[in-house]
């Protein structure tokens, strides 16, 4: 298991007028999250792209404890679990900066083609990245 | 169970460089369509907070089939299927101009009183328009 | 002068804590509004980039008389004056559902290639087009 | 005259399909940018609004002179140059990591009652703040 740990501070526009953080943000937290974990496991997100290959994501699943609120500072901890076969499975925790628990979420990514947009393997060079950090 | 369709026309600064409309969109197409339903049962969400009652979105689930693109006009048919208690629980389905069926979704919103932001019981008037919808 | 006149219903998700529509909705209100009348003229926007020309913005500006709030439908009037030479120049005023002068803005955008991003002259058929209107 | 320095990642949902990014996204940079600046001069804009008051952006302009891409890393330099009277005016220039200037703008806030949303004039201890600073 790859585990990976980002923090962002909420943003004043990313609040709406129930004066908590709209739930249509938490995507691009996790997309920020799970780039970074990628990133360290050098696996550049851009250059991923650069080499002709997207990671769509096919499915995602949240569950809110607690609302978020303007200036708040939250840590979101990244796990990339199963990384087998043609799927990367991501779960996230996401803390607030008194280390409560305010949503659970997980994200399913495929491998695909750029310009055909159909699904592909994993590039080898990927799958050893994976593998690597997996066994370790 | 209370159905409603709504239309939407994806915006060009909806898409990412992917060229696809970016996921964390999602979540406001599936706010518009659940408040127009809520609308034609008589539930004007602007009212429902005018008088001190929130429904946040406590948990929300995607599945996307095929990507959605600049200029596509999509259907949504959403679907409040088990609206008792204090939890209102709605299916979402959103196809594109050519009718194909691209993501399935699925939110759950509680009550909640504005200033305190504590789960209550949904207020009686809400109670009856949902029983009286479901009923026929 | 070419003119145009928009319909758009504001979404929840784009208020902020203050109650009101966050200001960074905006640019994306005036983007659907002239890509509207662009269409108009026969000038459909995704044609264009499929053509290889993209039309970035350059600059804008912009000055609110008054917020706009959750479930207002405004129009926005656009009028794109200058067509001539290289720039586009959209002028826009949106108004709310009282007919309240709301904003002012403006948008400059300029033709450029969609490979090497590099300025280009508006492409010949384009050209026409905004002279053809321009002229009655 | 008051200055402060921003750095800001720029994330994959800030793309659109022209592979930068999307003009809409500037707002809530400078936005992040302007109260870190407040914050630095011991004005946090939630304290601000818990107080009362609100800083509503009544104009906003931007030139762009290069575009912005995915996993940018942006540094904001603000200056609040005219803090008398009702209004703060806020300049910026954004610099991507080669330090090239990519954009200049200007934002004018006004201090308002939260509750009327009427415009006031500002509140004494934020006065003091500014002339102290700009006297420096």
């Amino acid at each position: 298991m790859i585990e990976h740990q980002t923090t962002i501070k909420i943003r004043y526009g990313e609040t709406d007028k129930m004066g908590i953080v709209h739930h249509s943000n938490y995507p691009l937290y996790l997309e920020e999250a799970r780039m970074d974990l990628l990133q360290e496991i050098g696996m550049n997100y851009g250059e991923i792209e650069d080499s002709g290959v997207i990671l769509p994501v096919v499915s995602m699943n949240f569950r809110f404890y607690s609302p978020l609120f303007y200036d708040d500072v939250i840590t979101i901890k990244t796990a990339l679990t199963r990384p087998s076969g043609i799927k990367l499975i991501f779960d996230y925790e996401i803390f607030n900066q008194l280390n409560k628990l305010v949503c659970k979420a997980e994200t399913t990514l495929v491998f695909a083609d750029m310009k055909t947009r159909k699904l592909i393997r994993p590039p080898k060079e990927y799958q050893k990245k994976f593998v690597e950090e997996v066994e370790i």
